[in-house]
């Protein structure tokens, strides 16, 4: 079995049927899974959209929505829908579905679509709209199976039948209080294999992990990872149980996270979104540049000031950008190693020395290795050993310094708490660039003329 | 509730503990989640751990070692114990646990291991053994609850209460015929509410999704992912039930996958160790290195091509650096957000003329702003505003290239079936270097001479 990808067969099958009756239509989308429609979604104009969701029952309508991707406006397609099939649809979305969609909307779409449902899943999706998106409370459901302490295993049993009537999966029942306190967590195959007179107290785990409901998501990311958790339950400053972020939720996280990672490695700012246009792309690109622009004007100013060599040996004037380009692509590789080692857990002092030590040891031996071939190149091509001396010192020189710098610069950033990854090759490559004019250059003053 | 991290209060009570009884050692290592354990393991030698392991029951001292990272070891902690607690702490890993664990052996030890342990686990542990490492084989477990289809609910309860003993969490429980054929999917919840007359096969779910047994662990994720999966059932050529992949393993797996991604972009070996030594990381980075050498090269010849023009105008050597760089900057930023969009979704032939469209409008206008700040610099520094056109020009044509390059370029790769992130910078960055250099002395030689 492959993921599904939208081949032309099925694209085709489904606009032929668009062309026909409802019923027609209805019996192709039955072939299909709810993400698979929404995938084909991509790919149909929003008359469409709209007209296969109202044919679609609700339950299925809501799993399409829930599974669009947020570039293809799922929100804009529910505002467009007739109330009361709109009203059906939102009741089936989980809440936290419901509130990630709604959010895009602007506030008086937010207000027509809460008016319209149910008062009790309305004030849910009200009470999670006013979490930060990017903390637990903005992740979390608050769909969840809760049974009291007090119950036995009978009205527990039932309890958890009844509540799970209205939902798709659950992992863990949690134990509340009669305030509604968290108090433990118990499995279903527990309370099955419990004797008929014992309580939820008696059979309920008081040992757990939990996150406050303003924690940042990729704290609660981190935490589901390193327990091996497939939910975690989210509780107010009183330990007053809000609702549960479940794993599926965190893999979003995880792709978010890692895109914030790439992009920002990158210079490139961490909240661009990769599908969004061109001015958004500029805005959020050409500070970056202009900070390296000044650094250039740094990097440049080297050359300038050792005009006379140039005059003297010109054929240096191409090497050195063949040294400065050598050590921005050096440091590069060791930024993305260091940067991805950091992310993936924290460095102690002496693994952090040994990083280092590493790169410096790597950025020698790279650096000799291309010292040797320019060296090469400038005893045959050039006819100048002493130019070849000046340039196998400067290629390792520079590579040592990308190096040093490469896996230095973000280590440092970690130790005073600012992201590593802003340690992007823009900043580092200031370095390698100043380093693989002014060794070259210095050099080449002293030996060569 | 924070993520745990090792804090110096953490390890001076555990090290204070080791230089004490084994009684007291225990007392605080109940402390700990066997998570955090594995934690505060990276900071001890292999003698304390080794004292610890043999201290904690085998449950908890097989989750400390299945929670330790690669990195430290875990096999050769198991090959120091005594072979009687090792083969108890051996028989409670799960087995795609104890099979990673296990691989990391020569073999030799991998034998001297499985000889001793219960022989049902270990040819499990053989099993699994042959299967390559990234495919749905290597990543899967082969502890999950199965029924027979004709089991009837009483019965098909009992025997999940049975098999539930042995794990400790399951989600999906797979119903199989009398030839171990999986036929479908049942929920706990289903069997408990079911009349007592039902089977196994009344309460299936016969449309599910599943993998083969050698699907590239890659798309096991995007399956898991895509259908919001918490386990999915592994099977051979005959769809006879060989395991389950969980959601918990897919986490490493995206990890994995996001740092391989990293460092291709990085121009780094996918495959190299984020902490291996410097030998293996030279061997990693040089052969990109070289080919980068090559390309610069390449770029230097245009300068050298041009020798006349820097003789008359040497303010321009100093701005060639700094339009290559600017150049090889803003491919860098297109390349990262080109990559990640492909990685997270195939594009459509129109999404994908209308990413290079919009690269092309980002490149004009970063290059027109930094080539205007470039302009002015010739006009008030270098009194020459003939060069200052020049600048202009080439500053903003090499961002156009630069967009077009870095957005085109991994497009193409992933339409020709190549990773599109070995469109690195590195190899980007090798047009922008050209034209960076190329378009500045060619004007200069048309318009300044």
């Amino acid at each position: 079995m492959q993921s599904f990808e939208i081949n032309k067969s099925d694209l085709l099958k489904l606009r032929e049927a668009l062309e026909g009756t409802d019923a027609g239509l209805e019996a192709v989308l039955q072939e299909y899974h709810s993400s698979e429609i929404a995938i084909l979604f991509e790919k149909l104009d929003v008359e469409d959209r709209e007209r296969i969701i109202n044919i679609l029952p609700a339950d299925i309508a809501s799993e399409v929505i829930s599974e669009m991707d947020e570039e293809h406006n799922p929100g804009e397609l529910l505002v467009g829908l007739d109330p009361e099939k709109r009203s059906e649809i939102v009741e089936e979305l989980d809440y936290d579905d419901a509130t990630d969609i709604i959010s895009q909307l602007d506030e008086e779409d937010q207000q027509a679509i809460l008016a319209d449902i149910d008062q009790d899943d309305a004030s849910s999706i009200r009470a999670l709209l006013s979490y930060e998106e990017d903390t637990a409370g903005g992740l979390m459901n608050t769909d969840l199976i809760r049974v009291n302490i007090k119950l036995d295993k009978k009205h527990a049993l039932d309890e958890v039948i009844r509540q799970s009537e209205e939902m798709e999966e659950f992992y863990t029942i949690y134990a509340v209080d009669d305030s509604d306190v968290l108090q433990g967590i118990v499995s279903v195959k527990n309370i099955i294999k419990a004797r008929a007179s014992a309580m939820v107290s008696d059979l309920m785990i008081t040992d757990f992990v939990y996150v406050k409901v303003d924690l940042d998501q990729e704290e609660v990311a981190s935490l589901i990872s390193q327990y091996n958790l497939t939910s975690i339950p989210v509780v107010d400053d009183n330990m007053r149980l809000l609702g549960r972020v479940t794993v599926d939720d965190i893999i979003d996280v995880m792709e978010q996270e890692n895109t914030e990672d790439i992009l920002k490695i990158s210079g490139v700012s961490e909240d661009e979104e990769l599908s969004g246009n061109w001015q958004d792309a500029v805005k959020s690109r050409l500070p970056w540049l202009i900070i390296n622009l000044a650094t250039a004007f740094l990097a440049a100013s080297v050359i300038r000031s050792y005009e006379g060599v140039e005059k003297d040996v010109p054929a240096i004037v191409a090497y050195l950008t063949i040294i400065g380009g050598m050590g921005g692509n050096s440091a590069t590789q060791a930024l993305a190693v260091t940067v991805r080692r950091i992310s993936l857990s924290d460095l102690t002092d002496k693994q952090a020395y040994n990083t280092v030590l590493k790169e410096f040891l790597v950025g020698m031996t790279n650096g000799a290795v291309n010292g040797l071939i320019v060296l090469l190149f400038a005893f045959f091509y050039d006819a100048n050993p002493m130019l070849g001396l000046v340039l196998f010192l400067a290629m390792t020189g520079n590579l040592i310094v990308a190096g040093l710098t490469g896996s230095g610069i973000p280590l440092i950033l970690k130790r005073v708490g600012i992201d590593p990854a802003v340690a992007s090759s823009i900043i580092i490559t200031t370095f390698t660039d100043c380093i693989g004019f002014l060794l070259p250059l210095w050099l080449a003053s002293k030996l060569l003329l």
